[in-house]
């Protein structure tokens, strides 16, 4: 299997992209080739101080670089050379079976729009963000912030994608797929809820109805459906909390030496604890309903959070989860198939860049 | 003081209601006059087994209850006689100084919209919440979930009660107020954001633009500005995560006799932490714009928590938190009146409840 890696993006690149990229070779050197995409001298100057000349990676260049600021659009028409759209050329050219990258968001949704357009029934794709919780394990939620607007049909689109990719990848038996709202009954919430539990309601899917905030981490549902912009605000949120809670419990700790003492006798519990909420070790998000494997992650991954991304990578293109999902709307017929004949959905991003 | 409590709101009504007020009326028997609002007979029976005869305590019978689950505007109608309908009177009639339930929210804001109607220069109030945070102690979040949508008028009258909230009640230097959004450009997020962005810096208050979830934790705001909606499925999701993480622990820890040791040498910060982020101890939630002192309690507030909403409703009064924000709209002249002057908001609940 190929895998493109964004050598450039993210806070900490290239150094840490070519770390993650390098324990992933060393790992499975046989069933991985990995392909680092960017500027080449500085690439190779990495790969040289980590002494992996024998690994399966190689190194496709890319003389520009899209900022985590720059407006994705704009950029992607600027940049012709960026490190993400020559990743994405990658495998819209079938020369990879995936593109990973940790750098601007919006331009890898914008480029993988673009460049790979989304499945057949699918209007927009969702980033589709494993969070823990302690009773089942994982939730899956999406739209983790690929569309800040979105409409009834966006909403029920990702149920389904969600449904799937829970049932085939996560092997969840009849995934509970729940709408977050502000209100159990169908009535609460915002029109926008309303209307997309109306048509999440007729899709065959496990939908039970409305979820509120507390839901997402209590085991009751397995796939969280929302728009990208209160999708963006939970992930991030809930990153920070798990931190902030870990500040306060070792500040505190300090304060008398029996406790200082049980923390130090507890440290194999808050790495546990560390490794359950750390979104490097959830390993990127896939970019579901997307024609192409591509892993979005986050912009401070560390070499670890990269591994973990390639592996998800890995994972989704043996599950065949694009072909899954096709599948799954095929059979679903007329239901599925419905979305593309709703009002057209906002594709500013594919048409506006079509020249890139 | 004289504060009217609620004592049919909420999941453990009336016992919870009643020993709540109980606590309070022990610590500071001389300072308040506490008003039980409800079914005359389960309330003194609840007093009777608490021994609370000698106490400060009076009872205000109302016949009906309004449950969860009610639609908050048809059940005000329906139910003149409702808990909450005469505890809101109490406040209207000058016959207490605050009202406090733990009881259905909705019908607690539609309820207080039409009896005591917002403070000039404000069209909706706001469910003003209290989020710990492990740098500065405590940032205020609004709305709570008081407006499911809003319009930017709306979010620009909450960063400035919030502002005033947070310097005048917490004691805050210089408020930052952030907006909640999915990036820090202003060109980020969604129209309700941009919009509010435009109008929240024309303001006299320390706006520091757009934030994410991350910054709700981590101490570089002190304000967070953000629609009911969101800020609904914020609160929600950020008591259960707290608890998520803490059942982690507990769970992971008892796997070994070393880390089970170590927990129980950390019990006290673990208390300590369960107390910081445990919303009953933040004890309710001021529903800030109404003219009126109006207490939201979790519909599953203990005894400790109404005892807490009823210090938060004294605090609140003694504060003189309605007159400070009505004399700072004055004077900040112009621009907070420019409010009532934009597209109307939706008044619904007042003018289909006013027969109420």
């Amino acid at each position: 299997m190929r895998i493109a890696v964004d050598a450039m993006g993210g806070d900490h690149a290239p150094r840490s992209i070519v770390e993650g990229v390098v324990l992933a070779a060393r790992e499975d050197p046989s069933a991985l080739e990995l392909i680092l995409v960017g500027l080449e001298d500085e690439i190779r100057d990495e790969l040289d101080q980590l002494k992996a000349g024998r690994l399966p990676i190689s190194i496709v260049p890319a003389s520009e670089m899209i900022e985590m600021h720059e407006k994705p659009v704009d950029a992607l028409r600027q940049k012709k050379d960026s490190s993400i759209t020559r990743t994405i050329d990658l495998v819209r050219d079938g020369a990879a079976d995936a593109a990973v990258s940790a750098g601007n968001t919006g331009a890898m949704v914008a480029g993988s729009l673009l460049k790979l357009r989304t499945l057949a029934g699918i209007d927009r794709p969702a980033i589709t963000v494993l969070m823990p919780n302690p009773v089942t394990g994982v939730t899956v939620l999406l739209d983790g912030g690929a569309n800040a607007e979105c409409k009834p049909f966006n909403l029920k689109q990702f149920g389904v994608m969600g449904s799937i990719y829970a049932e085939k990848v996560l092997a969840v038996d009849r995934p509970r797929v729940g709408l977050l709202s502000m209100g159990e009954e169908q009535s609460k919430g915002i029109p926008l809820t309303r209307d997309s539990y109306a048509l999440l309601e007729k899709e065959p899917i496990n939908f039970i109805g409305n979820i509120e905030g507390h839901d997402v981490f209590d085991g009751t549902v397995d796939v969280v459906v929302c728009d990208g912009f209160t999708g963006n605000i939970v992930l991030k949120m809930s990153e920070a909390l798990a931190s902030a809670i870990g500040k306060i419990i070792k500040t505190r700790a300090r304060r008398t030496p029996l406790s200082a003492l049980g923390a130090t006798l507890m440290r194999p519990t808050f790495r546990y604890l560390k490794k359950k909420v750390d979104a490097s070790e959830h390993g990127g998000a896939p970019l579901l309903g997307i024609n192409g494997t591509v892993i979005i992650c986050h912009g401070g991954s560390n070499g670890t959070a990269i591994r973990n991304a390639i592996r998800a990578a890995e994972r989704f293109v043996q599950h065949n989860v694009n072909e899954l999902i096709t599948r799954c709307l095929r059979a679903n017929g007329a239901n599925a198939h419905d979305a593309t004949s709703n009002e057209a959905p906002s594709k500013e991003e594919t048409s506006d860049g079509s020249s890139a």
